[in-house]
């Protein structure tokens, strides 16, 4: 099919990340494992003969490295990797971000000189971007909740109509509203799935791992353009219009961060535009910063919760606490809040009074006095706590292997589409099932519901499983949290947390943009809710200073059921205790979330991280794995190192770039082949990017015989940021391969080196600590004998599953199943 | 004074860290500046000539540096830095903490083979500890609490008894009650003083900044022994009840640390004990991570807010964020926050009801809806933010010249004692006076005080004034936020506010306990509620449509003056929320917060920093001073270096320990001096440290011809712990002298070097990022040319003050105005 090739084109087309590292089994790959002739680079010879040494050494190492960068598809070797379990694989295309500055000498000569009044209107831009982001994306909230909302109430209502006057006619016609909520389900999902397929594939799910990777430090291509807003922004109202199993929260966070990097960039690659404006900010260590900001501004809006939006940001993203840089995030999350609280209390007709704070408000707990606990209950809890890690490691184990189903069969754009309508169309005719069967009725004025649906109850009286499906995700979580003690039959519950339960699985994954909390807060809600009703009768009788809410456990099931799916940890905390707006009530959830998270944690990893995984992104962990003390740089690292020279030809450089996709090169000093067989590369002295080549292939800066190149300044750098331009695409004159580029201006100098004998720890750490996306590693005469790049540091995993812990060591591939 | 002698002894004595800087001015010690000569070792020389060779090169740089190191008080030229403004001083003799753990080769051996079960019982430890933490902090927050009450209400009673009699039968006995005020107030600070001043001069103040200092990395010599928090603990108690304008918030943060270090550790240096337990623990890394733990559960504790303690932490400690950690340090939060709330509750007869999360909480706003607020009133809370600032500038101004004053003149003991009775004193006369004075009575019935004192008002009636000063100050903070609208008057008022503030500048800085945050909160919302009165009145005739309520402009005028002066930014807004249990009023809060601490930056830094400052510590920032790109290494670098070779002399080490006062010393290649004059030191081989070669000396593992010594193990260091071990308390028997000590398989190979050329900035990120103490500078062929330390770094400064940036570089100095 020619349109999926086009699909997979972006994909292979980027170079991959720094990956010095072959594709061969690791025993391969040690260093010193198999003997190795260095480097024989004759310093007088042509250039070609200097590739031709190079490329000899590599392929002493792996003759089969060709086959992958040539052309990963064409060969056999490849499909051997589908045998391989699909999340043991680490995908190497995926491309570091640079949260290092390069210190080269034009940024010490323009940035040394910059005074302290440049200075200071940095400082107010940053501030002045970060209460754009907060005021945009709560306004964005405010619009998609506003939408749904009225997109739902209409939909429910008519549904509702039709219900009625079938009943009350008694013409028998319940066929009729079936189909209208299929037919509207599957329309809006439709809408969603196309946006998600034919605009921004990126915009698919929750956008939740998305994040997580970009903020660890992974580019994921497109995942902050402005059509991956759109895309998502639109596809989630229709979504939850279309009644899928979904949330607009998830969804949320990745609109932030979007719009975080829009506006801090002053500039879309989506509609092709540049305001000129806030360059300073062009780097990747300032996008980061903003889209941290972003990433809160979307939980604060979405949850109601400012600080839990910045512990979001900080526990997914940042590996250098910043004190300024934190407060500037809590303020965008505060504006956020602020904006969207604005917007809807005025859609409300309740203007400045400010009590819709986020798109999920748990409601007021405090006043009715439910939220006190007794001692004796926190085992009770504790209990919930393990059942929500059971079920949420079952939730992740069956959305794992639908996952892997997804991904081998599911790729053709027009069956992803149908995929989406299928649970779209299951999703109502379920729903309307249980509507049909349950008999579970509550006289009306007990429990206010926006469409109550009669049914086949008395007059005066409600179908309750109706109201359950017939209100937003929303409305529901919040009714099973306060509706009054007795609203709700035992066996409706349980049936409603089960099928809820597998229609969340099924959803999540689907092409379209979903949002998981809600889901899993419903179906924890409802079986927490369930427990609540089973206490209540079972001890009100015996222990009446103990009186059972159940809407406290409604709660804490929620509670349960989210932490045993997401593992989140503390940022959930505070999202969930700011939701409640309890301090008391704190403790309770978090030993919840502990134990949910302990127990799922013994059968598998938390869901954003599966799909993580099953995407072969190279995440970085907090720490490096326990007791790697013993594993040395030297065996960690990649080589052979391709290296440059200060002064190279043109020709040289061109060849380089297109023969290894490495993302950056060692310069080193003029160096003879040692005789003594030692596999070093010369004596390190800076690091170039290959976009920084790039830019200079591009402006031709080069020198002659005759006259020296014009030294280019930051802004060429910044500018053009040229990370997706093939070299290919570089046009270079004939005349123009003999003369030289000087790389000595451009190179930096501070470049990070590691001993060959650091431990892994150590160098995880300095990865963590410092934002590195790879060091140089040097001897004892700072001689470079190999890279650690990101994909070399993520190659080693602990698991803890099923009680034990296991240290694995993935493969890297470039030819990844997500690919397909 | 023999005595001051004893008191200044223990500071003296301690080596300084790492100090390879001399004490002349910038220009003389800046690397090529001067021309000089390199090191003259000869390798087959003596190891007296040796010394004498790396003396000569020291000399030639330095000639004044012996009279520095030898007797700092002797010199004349000592004198010279009083005349040098008191915080423009660095004291060089504060040590670093070790945060980056020592790889070296017995570690690699003892650490690698380690297996998960160890890794396992670890965690569970972890979990233990930190459970204990919250438990113990929040157990000492109840008893502190419940003591301070029940003292208090005593005390208040009796003084209520006396003048009620006085006033009532009109014998004209005023002067007894005053009198008595007076005496049972000296009595209370005289024993808090005399703890501090004779148990641990290191328990005065509020102890945030000391916490400030540990967590940043510097070791301020007994802040976290068991002494300590019973100084601390008892000393508050006495200190509250003595009546000063302080609070026992900030000492509760300096207890949960002291807290968490003793428990952490298993052992205590004040009672001589030891479990001879938890030993792995027992690095400065892992201390300081449970350190973090105990002073986040201090500040939950201390404030109901557990998500403020951990984002305190956080914001004073971090310099690399783990999730992990940050989870463990939210269970001891959560638990210390729940350990007080129990017992607190158990102790008010409502046990279980969960009702007292903090020890100051704001009380619940939301209930009678005054937290809601109008658009129209953010300018006033803006402004009121401003003089926030404006007020906390004067504040801290205030205290610094005190501060300065007290360092010149009051540093005899029994003059620190004096000055806190004074204080004492004159706080109750003053208190009485405006009792005395005030004619602003309130029928009883309105507002419930506990112990309502008729003074001269109508029967039926009490003295307001008199309220505000015969309550603890906590509750008259939640009087002045809750007290019905016309409940004070405003001359009342205006007094008050002036005279707590007087005091409160007074009082900081006392050698008592003595927490900042509820007298500034106090006056604060003194002047706040004034504001609220004034704009009530001019307001409320034309405009209905926005009520003002007093009690919500007293929040704000608290918050406004408490971030004046201590300007911390986002974990004050967090703790203030939480103590005030509402998401919505975050962000007014929030825009007070950054208005005042903006307009208080104008003028001076934050009331801890300048105690910081004050004392010399030598704290790092978040990022270097803005452009200082232009800062290589080797201007900001230490040197010479004093360098040893893998194997050296007992008499060497011995002598190089007993000369050089410096805290590690890079091990380097058996090196030939260069001929052409490059000031290297040798190649770098690794880094050891004192304490590890005080180690080596005291357990005598010396290789002799005949035998090679035994090797240590990871636990002899880690058991020692020889931090203030003089090198002059080790004896060595003249026959070990000319034995050899093998330094190789203890010194840390993974040690961190930076390049020469690098830049400040990059230097900074490295100690901020990987929590370093020292870097070593190494030129192109890694041989060692200086050192970077701590004090380096944190010479370099950027003030914002008057509006301007100002760059600036301390001076250094071991003899330092707060030593004497």
């Amino acid at each position: 099919m020619a349109s999926e090739e086009t699909e997979r084109a972006p994909l292979l087309s980027q170079p991959s990340d720094l990956d010095y590292r072959t594709n061969l089994p690791r025993f391969a790959t040690r260093f010193g494992s198999t003997r190795y002739r260095p480097h024989a680079v004759s310093q007088n010879g042509t250039v070609a003969a200097d590739l031709q040494a190079m490329e000899d050494d590599a392929n002493i190492i792996n003759e089969h490295r060709e086959t992958y960068i040539e052309d990963p598809e064409a060969t056999s070797a490849a499909k051997e990797y589908t045998r391989i379990q699909e999340d043991m694989l680490l995908n190497v295309k995926y491309k570091s971000l640079d949260y290092d500055p390069c210190e080269n000498e034009i940024f010490l000569k323009e940035e040394a000189p910059k005074g302290f009044s440049h200075i200071l209107k940095q400082q107010v831009a940053r501030w002045g971007v970060m209460f754009l982001i907060g005021v945009l994306t709560g306004a964005v909230a405010g619009i998609i909740d506003i939408v749904i909302e009225e997109l739902c109430s209409q939909k429910y209502m008519l549904i509702k109509i039709y219900i009625d006057r079938c009943v009350q006619v008694e013409n028998d016609c319940l066929i009729v509203p079936l189909l209208l909520f299929c037919a509207l389900n599957a329309a809006g999902v439709l809408i969603a799935a196309c946006l998600v397929v034919f605009v921004s594939p990126c915009a698919a799910g929750s956008g939740i791992p998305q994040i997580k990777c970009y903020l660890n430090g992974v580019l994921i291509p497109e995942v902050v353009r402005i059509k991956t807003l759109i895309a998502k922004a639109v596809g989630v109202m229709f979504s939850v219009v279309g009644g899928l199993a979904v949330g607009k929260e998830g969804p949320m966070i990745h609109s932030g961060a979007v719009i975080a990097a829009g506006i801090s960039q002053g500039k879309s690659a989506t509609f092709n535009f540049d305001l000129g404006v806030l360059e300073y900010f062009r780097s990747d260590h300032e996008k980061r910063d903003f889209v941290s900001g972003g990433a809160a501004a979307g939980v604060a809006a979405a949850f109601g919760a400012p600080v839990g939006g910045v512990l979001f940001s900080l526990e997914e993203g940042a590996s250098f606490w910043n004190q300024a840089l934190t407060w500037r995030i809590l303020f965008a999350s505060m504006t956020a809040t602020f904006t969207l609280n604005l917007i809807l209390s005025a859609f409300h007709g309740v203007p400045w009074s400010l009590s819709y704070p986020g798109l999920i408000s748990f409601g007021a707990f405090d006043q009715d006095h439910s939220l006190n606990y007794n001692g004796l209950e926190i085992p009770i809890f504790l209990l919930m706590g393990c059942f929500g890690g059971l079920t949420g490691g079952l939730f992740n184990h069956i959305n794992y292997k639908l996952s892997i189903h997804r991904i081998r069969h599911i790729y053709r754009k027009r069956n992803k589409i149908m995929e989406a309508l299928v649970v779209a169309i299951v999703t109502a005719a379920s729903a309307y099932l249980l509507i049909y069967l349950s008999h579970d009725c509550e006289s009306l004025g007990k429990d206010p519901t926006n469409h109550p649906v009669q049914m086949f109850c008395k007059d005066g009286e409600y179908n309750v499983a109706a109201s359950l499906f017939l209100q937003t995700p929303e409305d529901s979580v919040r009714s099973l949290f306060h509706d009054i003690t007795g609203t709700y039959q035992a066996f409706t519950l349980a049936l409603f947390a089960i099928q809820y339960f597998l229609l969340a699985t099924w959803t999540y994954g689907l092409q379209v943009p979903s949002g998981l909390f809600i889901p899993l807060l419903l179906t924890g809600a409802a079986w927490g809710r369930l427990v609540g009703i089973g206490l209540s009768n079972a001890l009100n009788d015996y222990a009446t200073w103990m009186p059972i809410y159940p809407g406290k456990y409604a709660l804490i099931g929620a509670a349960a059921q989210l932490g045993g799916v997401v593992r989140m940890t503390i940022s959930l905390t505070v999202i969930l205790m700011e939701a409640t707006g309890s301090v008391t009530f704190g403790l309770p959830i978090m030993l919840v979330l502990m134990c949910s998270k302990w127990v799922g944690d013994l059968f598998n990893e938390g869901i954003y991280d599966i799909h993580v995984q099953l995407a072969g992104v190279p995440f970085l962990n907090w720490e490096a794995p326990p007791s790697t003390y013993d594993v040395p740089a030297r065996r960690v690292m990649s080589h052979p190192v391709v290296t440059l020279l200060e002064v190279e030809k043109v020709e040289k450089i061109q060849q380089v770039l297109s023969k290894y996709p490495h993302d950056g090169f060692p310069i080193v000093d003029n160096y003879i082949p040692d005789l003594d067989d030692s596999p070093t590369f010369g004596r390190f002295r800076g690091m170039i990017l290959r976009s920084q080549l790039l830019v200079l292939l591009k402006s031709k800066s080069f020198s002659s015989n005759e006259q020296r190149a014009p030294q280019l300044s930051l802004r060429d750098f910044r500018e053009s940021y040229p990370r997706y331009i093939p070299i290919e695409k570089i046009d270079i004159a004939e005349e123009d391969l003999q003369k030289t580029v000087d790389l000595g201006p451009y190179m930096n100098k501070g470049s990070y080196t590691v001993s060959d004998k650091a431990s892994l720890p150590r160098i995880f750490k300095m990865f963590r600590g410092l934002g590195l996306r790879h060091v140089v590693v040097v001897d004892s005469d700072r001689k470079v004998v190999g890279m650690v790049t990101r994909s070399d540091l993520a190659r080693y995993r602990v698991e803890f599953s099923k009680g034990k812990l296991h240290f694995i060591e993935l493969q890297l591939s470039t030819n990844h199943p997500t690919d397909t």
